[in-house]
């Protein structure tokens, strides 16, 4: 896809669109009318999260206050009690921009009525300026970006304006629109051209701007975007223990090489800057957000796709510092590094952002909820030493728990964000351009569009991803003239045997394979993917994992989890690496080996210890591990020194 | 030395006496009329702590206000604003324990006027009822004991009764005594029998009373420190983010069969809870603190005796998570070890303490101090993997900083901890028995004591310790009666060549060798302790360090530094360990090779990497890193997968 991108104009304040729309790109992104999940895994997951988890977020803010801060904002009353930390305010946004996609895709009544309520609330609590918030500016509370270190204003209205958004996307709603534009209205007054030069110490409102600029048409609020970009990185934000680096205040975005400090912060930055720079056809800072993504990929980032190895400051850590059983990987951070990777995917094309994109989404992001929706990680941890506890269900909890999923926290980013991640995710499976249509990621789903000169394209993909690897596209309607259909050959499978017609199949060994001709209804090409679960080998710079490897089957980590072994936890287990691992319907087994128990005392010194064979043992996707209550587990397994 | 445990009782109230003066033990410890170190490593260390390091904390104490705050409180003002976090108190306590024991030894007039001038402006500062906290109790401040979780005023009394007990053992002093027996008068009045039931955040207080009521023969404060242990881990502290494990408050002492949590609190507690069991005659808590430190070694230690894994709440990690990148290894945690380690010694005079206590002091807590003493170490990093950046030698620094040492910071406990440390060093080199003499540690030192029944015991050793292996014992006056030489064998020796009175040396084999028989005047014993450089392995379960070794030379652990590198840092560095690493002077030299650069990208699934050799490199004691600018350092070296 890479060899042929072509620059395509949106304009697209009135019509349908998802989460990002540039106004020029490679690749033209679906909307929810052109693509529908159909069955298999994705559907299932996307309707867990339109019937369990937007309800699970919604009864849990009723019942902390947090929504309550709306209506008390709202209230003429003084000094009552905000409820939750500073920034809760953007639960509510990111829950109803996750409402937003589903009503957009379902039109159900029952939650129009429900979303329809929150946006009042939230419109009600607006000041006649435009700001809008529950924690800041009342004479009982701090003043107005008297914080922007730790007040997280800009960030809660980043996600404001991204609910409205995907309102005006939608085109379910107008209410938050007004609510967004008075908003950003007054950020413009605020922190524009003529007001204050400040950022704020989390990242968000740069991305949301650039975007609501997109869908309103409106340059200010893109410029606005612009401004911050350019202010960060100059030391305005005040000294932290942290370090400056942790809200990225440390070196100019356009300077900076690699992704550092806060894992989500960066990310939403890198994010926003790409906005910013695709919008104002600015390559030097777009080249720089792509060599932070390189050099991040290549040295940050752990073999599910998660970011961040520092619990402390929930960041990133040094190059090639990445320990498995202190892997913050935050569930927010994969969902960030998803928005970023998608917006370099759109820009060129290049099949490595789909790649990282379907490893983080089905790794890091789909580990976080469990599978009855009602629980989820915060962190996502690659090696669970200890049983631990599961927690209290009706109780908030840290979120450096890792354990096992808890219902809702104190900081509770991950269940908003994994919701708005679920409701709109097929919106990242596929995109066009003038010459054709490209599949980025497999699953179930049909795609009903057009390209720019009208020639229609619909097709129903079906498999049985992730776990099987064979996929068929079955064109439903004549293209009338030669199209391409792009196919990513994800760098896991190296290859792929597809056929077309009927034909014999091909191997086609690259990172993505056209296809080019008419396609006609009934027409049906059928790919292959090697899903074998294989070893994988970590870089010999990655300390914490030196001796060890990884199983991956298809798209997924699998994880060796206490559950499946007949005895003991993972802590001292061994693999024998002498034969492949042996693949099963959702995941492999391997031979796993402990270590004899070595004697206690002093551990340095001694260099004798002896294995003794376990068995055959089950591996299972890492996403899932933890549904069978509390286990230990690791995803890298040390080799066995002698193989039996 | 533990095969013949002699009981000792001991009455120290109105006698010269060390830190730990227990009233039953094995070994009777000695006091600083008895042993004073006369050359060599550690009389160097001691006299730059007399002459540099305690004037340094008193500078920034006085430029910083921590000192000033006791102005204030004896002051009537009100409404003044207290310098520093709650507990800077404590600092200035133990600066005045460090300036006690120096005293004690040197007996120098303008030392002791700064040392008086402390203990008036501390003792003004007393409330009427014993009370003593600059931070808490005024109207416009806390309330007394509102915040035990954090505010650390029974952490801070425990310093401040250290600081008395090192004023009646070096008989210095009597004003700090009475302040610290009306604070405890308040504590037992406050917290006693009939008080309130409740414990400190940090524990200190346990060890503190302990020694106070052994110093002062009042049995309330021992009964006092009794309740503080068995009421801990019942859940008297609120719950806190990092689980209640964080301060030992998850389970009962006499339960807990492992050190958790945040680790200087764990080790004071330790200590203080063996105090009391010793005191009280309770086997079974002794018995549990004895297994918590085994456990504790076998699982949670570093190879530099260096405690503590976790950054975010300074604790330790999970059994066997250690990771050499992430060591918080906090100097306070290293000398708290040490204060629990020569409690146990004391009790059993097992030599395994002793060892702990030798590599716990030459690596983890004399990496602290620079070279010059001006600065210090507050975490003890095993890899550092950037260079860093010097600090600014005239501000505060954050305490996480592990690249360079800083000259103060935030949170100052380490560098007044180093000052009481080295100014009472020399008294944990030696203990008597009835029937001799142990030497637990060596360096350049002389002994004059007696025995229980009078026997002389008048002593010069001399070493070129820690560099050199060789240690002479010459007898200064005939025992007049047969005794015992005990002489610890360090477990990193295995073995030592003794000789007595120039007869053919004898190598010993074993933890320690006992020399019985009458020493005249002018018997020398030699012995000789193989100091060479070796490979060190680590237990396989140590996932963080599997495939790597560290270099040990006689008690030093040796470190790789970027230094020493011909060029580029220590990250994608290898040995070649089929030759023994040279022992050199001070350290020892290697065979490093480079890995070659890997290609960037996804740094999994890639298997093939090559080496090419970097030359031989010289290793340096680790305690010595970072004192010639800016470096990046590894303890553990990835061996090399294919020798040249």
């Amino acid at each position: 896809m890479r060899s042929t991108p072509v620059t395509t104009i949106h304009t697209s304040t009135s019509t349908f669109a998802g989460p990002v729309q540039p106004r020029r790109s490679a690749l033209t992104p679906l909307d929810a009318t052109e693509i529908r999940l159909t069955g298999g895994y994705w559907r299932e997951k996307q309707q867990l999260n339109a019937h369990v988890v937007l309800q699970h977020c919604e009864d849990w803010m009723e019942r902390i206050g947090w929504a309550g801060n709306f209506d008390k904002a709202a209230s003429q009353e003084t000094g009552w009690e905000h409820a939750g930390i500073e920034f809760v305010d953007s639960e509510i946004y990111k829950l109803l921009e996750a409402m937003a996609w589903e009503l957009g895709r379902s039109h159900d009544a029952a939650l129009a009525a429900r979303y329809n309520r929150y946006v009042h609330r939230v419109a009600s609590a607006q000041d006649a300026d435009g700001y809008l918030h529950t924690s800041f500016g009342r004479p009982w509370q701090p003043a107005r970006y008297s914080n922007l270190e730790w007040g997280h204003e800009l960030y809660s209205f980043g996600h404001l304006i991204q609910a409205a958004v995907a309102a005006v996307r939608t085109r379910i709603d107008v209410t938050l629109v007004g609510v967004a534009r008075r908003l950003a209205d007054h950020l413009w007054t605020t922190f524009g051209p003529n007001g204050r030069v400040a950022v704020c110490g989390h990242p968000e409102i740069e991305l949301a701007l650039v975007e609501l600029g997109r869908a309103l048409d409106e340059p200010r609020y893109v410029e606005l975007a612009r401004l911050f970009v350019e202010r960060r990185g100059r030391g305005l934000l005040a000294p932290i223990e942290y370090g400056q680096e942790y809200f990225q205040d440390d070196v100019p975005v356009r300077e900076a090489e690699v992704l550092r400090g806060h894992a989500v912060r960066a990310l939403y930055l890198a994010a926003g800057a790409f906005d910013v720079a695709v919008e104002t056809g600015d390559d030097d800072l777009a080249r720089a957000v792509r060599t932070q993504w390189e050099n991040t990929i290549a040295r940050r980032t752990y073999v599910t796709g998660g970011m961040g190895s520092h619990h402390q400051d929930e960041a990133y850590g040094a190059d090639f510092e990445l320990p498995p059983d202190r892997a913050y990987s935050e569930t927010c951070a994969g969902i960030a590094s998803n928005m970023l990777s998608w917006r370099l995917l759109l820009d060129d094309g290049d099949p490595r952002y789909a790649d990282l994109i379907e490893r983080t989404l089905l790794n890091n992001i789909m580990a976080s909820p469990r599978e009855d929706g009602r629980a989820f990680f915060y962190t996502n941890t690659l090696h669970q030493r200890t049983d631990g506890v599961a927690p209290d269900e009706s109780a908030l909890n840290a979120r450096a728990l890792s354990s096992l999923r808890a219902p809702w926290f104190e900081v509770s980013c991950c269940p908003t964000n994994v919701a708005r991640t679920l409701a709109s995710v097929e919106l990242t499976f596929a995109t066009t351009t003038d010459s054709g249509l490209q599949l980025h990621q497999y699953g179930d789903f049909d795609i009903d569009t057009a390209l720019a000169d009208g020639t229609p394209v619909a097709v129903s993909v079906r498999s049985g991803y992730p776990y099987d690897g064979h996929v068929s596209i079955t064109w439903r309607e004549d293209t009338g003239r030669e199209v391409d259909l792009d196919l990513r050959i994800p760098s896991w499978a190296g290859s792929a045997r597809i056929s077309r017609g009927g034909e014999t199949p091909v191997v086609r060994v690259a990172r993505s394979a056209t296809l080019h001709g008419r396609f006609g209804a009934g027409d049906v090409v059928t790919v292959d993917f090697p899903v074998e679960a294989r070893w994988v080998t970590p870089d010999p710079r990655i300390d914490a994992v030196r001796g060890q490897v990884a199983v991956q089957r298809g798209p997924l980590v699998l994880v060796l989890e206490s559950t499946d072994l007949p005895r003991g936890d993972v802590n001292d287990v061994a693999v024998d690496i002498t034969m492949s691992p042996t693949t099963t319907r959702t995941g492999a087994s391997v031979e796993v080996l402990r270590n004899a128990q070595t004697p206690g005392g002093w551990p340095y010194g001694r260099q004798d210890h002896t294995t003794e064979p376990l068995g055959t043992v089950d591996l299972v996707p890492y996403a899932t591990w933890a549904n069978r209550g509390p286990s230990t587990m690791r995803v890298w397994l040390p080799v066995a020194d002698r193989p039996r």
